[in-house]
């Protein structure tokens, strides 16, 4: 007694390692498959076709089967669109429902393929059906932006009641990355490892290069920093960075602006002179007298108003008006009055920021470039770097289409950047 | 033109490094000593005593330096009343407020000493002075429990406008930890470094002993629980010990008890089967299932009574009432109903388990380990048990007293412990 | 102006990744492919077979991608014989010799594919024709073993003037691991990458089972030990297993030998006494102390004899005839008499070692590692433990066709292993 | 029933630790003390003086006590000569040969204090009476250079027949390091640990200074590479700095000079491109052909006579007569003509380099480093750079007086390096 269903591939399916995948779980799983029609692309820019029949033992096997390749990029031969089902309540979803990967992904409803805007990770898709109920407007084919249909995604504690929530894995279908045809530069398809032999010095023109690019497209590109670029003396070059326009957006913890912060009022970071390397004794204290002076005058914002603060990556964003957010945790002193302490409220607002990125920089932090890599969708390009590599192969792990990771200073890379860019 | 003011130091403190570190300080400082009458400690119970005169330049200098001997356990000669001020509003202090240690603490008020309660580091001192204004309460000497008058610790956003609050060094004292006369067993006197020369079996079997002496002895073992625990398989051994009543107190965050969960309702941790190592494809979905399951039944203990979660962590920790906090992060799904997402919600509640423990187990979790150290005072015997020697390095450098650091595998260092405590 | 040249591949060539990464590699290193022939394989057991034209703007070009493509499995359609070269001097090969991989490769010869015995990387391949030059002898098709021509791996130090060394890439055909069609249980596949998300204990309990299984089928354990068992204390562990007859030939250096002697002859291991944790002051010397006593008693059998020494993992390779090599770095104390000082004899040993085994075990050691690794052809199974993520992926990066890596505790890690297999 | 001895302390004793750690001692090792005298240095300059009565249950823990405190700086109060024994055999010492400490050490002979000529770890103190036995000889006090009579280090190995070595611990007198006067600048004070918390490019100023000042004072650089240097790109500023004489002499392994030589030869290193980060797939073949290559030459000087070699740290030792050691390791390729493979012939000219060496950088290489850092006195000046962590930790924990560490990425250093050095 077996099952069978049949699924199709298309694209550069073999050197992005798709179709090998495929097979591979469909054995893993315990299946089995037989391909029905094979096209192989004969050449760089032909696209192979795969439509095969995947066996399995029993109908909770074949679906788990069915599911994994679709999440890999296979649809279902015979498509029929997406089951919906309303929310029985505010932040419940419906059971089975249908939780995301970060591929663009397409939902079919009424006949119709309609893209998921914001993908994102373990996220639910919501459909909502706007304006009249015309029995006409579906029919505008491929008519994404049509204005009554939209497929959005939603984290399970913004879930509303009656949300129509997809479920199952019918009607939905993923495009994992290709292979880019013409190599890809330094941000290596889908490297999930991080090689440290490489030069860094030309790393590092390579990614200033791509911030250009970026840069002079109009494009976004966001910075999400950790507290180390403060000590390791990275801070001047980003506040450079941040004044000359390289930075549209700033992501960082409570941790990240006190440090910036002291660094202008003391001239320390956690007590050290980072220019003359001296430890005044005094200087732990400097810290916690930071937070003490940003909360008597109101916030950021104010001290730079108040002359208080009148340099340092904190003062550029305020003044050439780059949008920040500061996340707070619980590890954080003081916090700061614009240190947002609710998780799920800077979630949200950081989110925002990972929507609006073409170029991620995550510079020296875990726990908040995780939080903007929640958000992201594999094609965003991101930049990982920090000292420890185990770091940087986490933050890599997530399946960018377009990654690259440094195993570096911090203290060096800015600056180094800096040149590149300023020089 | 010189300024002077003369300290004294008591104790242990040749063996303790203290002496030897305030002498270091004058120079590093650019100060001067004269040693003005020094008791050596002739043998290993006698305590030594030195007076000295410290010289600087300036009197801004003079009291950067003093300051820093009174956190390092000196106090001024000829000791004065603590100056005390009035907060000019909610969460500010006064300029020059006294920023806390984690050292016992003492402050003079109307002559006498009073035990700092609930020392932690980064703190402000209140002073609460209640009952009738008597003037001869003051007069009792020693009577820290007189009720009239108590010192306590506030972090910055807990002050309130008017709370009478200590500024300058003048009247505090600090008594940094002293080398043990007994040697100390496991725990390291002030070792910031971690050996991994040490064989892992004894080592375990001396935390264990002092597991077991502190539940001997009616006192509170908090654990501090990173996701890493259920991925790594030492779940079921955390597991018995709480249900053994090893585990008094837990703390950690959203992750862990996904994670916990995941493993009871779908016997497998972030997809992988944590038995049979098997990983079924689909598992990477559980985690966001578990979360929505969880949602759905409206929080941890429900699921519990509702029969849906009957093993795990979580579980024995409803069952045999053992309170945790579960504190958000920005990296959270969900988070769960248990999950406390505000930040400084969430140090509250880290803090009242910080003050209740008699020795903290931090295992495989940096974030939430940092967050329970900055509550401890030096005296909590801590052990850190990390694969990463930095975060082991990073939680033992906070001049805990007596902490052991072990570089090891959660997943063989937790059924090991069990093995030595229940069998 | 192109030039073009065919190759074929066949085989498990989808899901092995082969075929992906032999498009991949024209595409990035210039060239283009037009595929003539694609039957692909329908079923899980079926091979694919592709035939494809590879076009390039030189000769040089195309020469260094049908090199790429021989070493990862493709091989050109219309095949000749290997080209040979004599060496003209001791240690020099002639200038472009074929620099092998470590999969198995097969070499034409007279029109016959011989298989390359003790395959290893980065070596020269020589042939050997011996016996009467028999004019009929080479017609005896698919003939490997007719003693006649066979065609050996040789490192660049053991080349003799007058060895006809293979030249260029023609004839040769490498064959790079296939997927295994049953899964491969623990021993991922071409897993470059490590999971510290997978439980200990059972990843334990798995490799057991495979020392079990080498050991019932008369296979060969060869375990790599680093100094840091002993320290860790899994020495008692390791010298079970050797006595139990789990390991049959043992690779260390100087340190290791030394520090498992120490522990037998003063009970400390640099220093420390492992089983009480206490840490005699005298301690550190006792580690030059064991090195002059066994100088003195002429080294590591005759203290054996003499009965100075009388347990631990050194012991229990005398007694139980488990040959060992200790071969000697620069940073080694003493040396022992046993080890050997010179790195090309000392690589001689360990490559007979290296090809003798059918499991190697590297434990905690990345140099001795490194050097045992260099000499495996990539069919041996691998396991690889060590605390540090990063020498854990550096050992398994080597294109091993099943591999386990464990970022674990070594201390932890042999006990528990021991348990599984002695219990 | 106790036994007792006296032993005296002098110097920058407590804010320097000896003191504290003398005291600590004792009691960790079961003893008791009783100060007799203690006359405290009152001021910065004044130095401390400690006599004490050392108590212990039996003669074996005494002696072992009193050797501790020897190793630590406390001399017996009533000097004896040092106890001599002729080494039975070659490469034999006697039982109860005294094992050294890398601080200055002095030997007590006839009477008289002997400096030890080149101070090493863990060697046998040798002593040899030369020239005419004249009675009177002896008496000049002081006379260090007297040609009569020298004390020398020997490592085991070294040992001769009849040699005169130390034994016991009567008549030695070590003198750990003291904390500096002045600060010691970034040089720090028997820093175990590092900080990554300090700015990499201040950092890196600091040492280009250090290295300005040796340079000017006639003092010898010694560099100990590893080949992380080429990869990372470092290379090309590393030759500069040979070139302008920062660099007196390099100490390295067989895949630095490789490595090096390849990216001349070929323009990679290890296949990559370090220019413009292209991976020339052939590229990894580089490595083996250049060293096929200066064999065929005949070593790395002959190449560059050659011309094949006209750049690179290699070629600028050779046209700048920068002397240099290869030692060769098990995991070596080739090796070059130029490398060491007996690892203790590699070790005699390390020790030679080492102990003509004012400061030592060690660059990105555990196993020479530690080579080199055996044969280093605590008195020499040493820079470690490694981006692991660990590996600065253990090459920093070797009791160097004056000794900087930084956890920064080595590509990104010597680039940052030279400029601070040469422009």
């Amino acid at each position: 007694m077996t099952v069978t269903r049949t699924v199709e591939l298309e694209g550069h399916i073999i050197d992005s390692g798709t179709m090998g995948r495929c097979f591979g779980l469909v054995m893993d799983m315990g299946g089995e498959f037989e391909v029905e029609e094979f096209e192989v692309g004969r050449h760089k820019h032909a696209e192979t076709y795969c439509r095969m029949r995947v066996i399995a033992d029993s109908e909770e096997n074949l679906r788990e089967i069915v599911h994994e390749l679709n999440q890999n990029g296979a649809t279902v031969a015979d498509p029929r669109d997406a089951t919906l089902e309303a929310a029985p309540d505010d932040q419940v979803v419906p059971i089975d429902f249908y939780s995301t990967t970060n591929h663009p992904t397409y939902v079919r409803i009424d006949g119709e393929w309609h893209e998921v805007e914001d993908i994102e990770m373990d996220c639910a898709l919501v459909v909502e059906k706007s304006g009249p109920e015309d029995p006409h407007g579906a029919g505008k084919a491929g008519d994404r932006g049509n204005g009554e249909t939209r497929v959005r995604t939603k984290v399970l504690n913004a879930i509303e009641e009656g949300d129509l929530v997809v479920t199952g894995e019918t009607g939905i279908r993923v495009e994992p990355p290709e292979r880019p045809r013409n190599g890809g530069g330094s941000f290596g398809f889908m490297q999930g490892g991080v090689s440290s032999e490489r030069p860094s010095k030309s790393l590092i023109a390579e990614i200033a290069d791509e911030m250009r690019e970026v840069q002079e497209n109009g494009g976004n590109v966001l910075a999400v920093c950790g507290p180390a670029i403060v000590h390791s003396g990275g801070r001047n070059a980003l506040a450079d960075l941040v004044r000359e326009g390289y930075v549209d957006a700033l992501s960082a913890g409570n941790g990240f602006a006190v440090h910036d912060l002291e660094r202008d009022l003391y001239g320390t970071s956690l007590g050290v002179d980072t220019e003359s390397l001296e430890h005044p004794r005094k200087g732990h204290k400097h810290h916690i007298y930071t937070i003490s002076e940003i909360v008597r005058l109101g916030g950021i914002e104010e001290a730079v108003e108040a002359g208080v603060v009148d340099e340092g990556v904190m003062y550029e964003c305020v003044v050439n008006d780059v949008p920040y957010v500061l996340a707070g945790s619980i590890r954080d002193d003081g916090p700061l009055p614009d240190t947002i302490t609710d998780a799920i409220e800077a979630q949200n607002a950081i989110r925002e920021q990972a929507q609006e990125a073409d170029l991620v920089l995550m510079l020296s932090t875990l726990l908040h470039s995780v939080a903007v890599g929640n958000c992201l969708p594999s094609t965003t390009k991101t930049v990982c770097v920090d000292i420890n590599p185990a770091t940087v192969t986490q933050l890599l792990d997530r399946g960018s289409a377009q990654a690259v990771g440094m195993v570096t200073d911090i203290g060096t890379f800015i600056p180094m950047l800096a040149e590149e860019l300023l020089e």
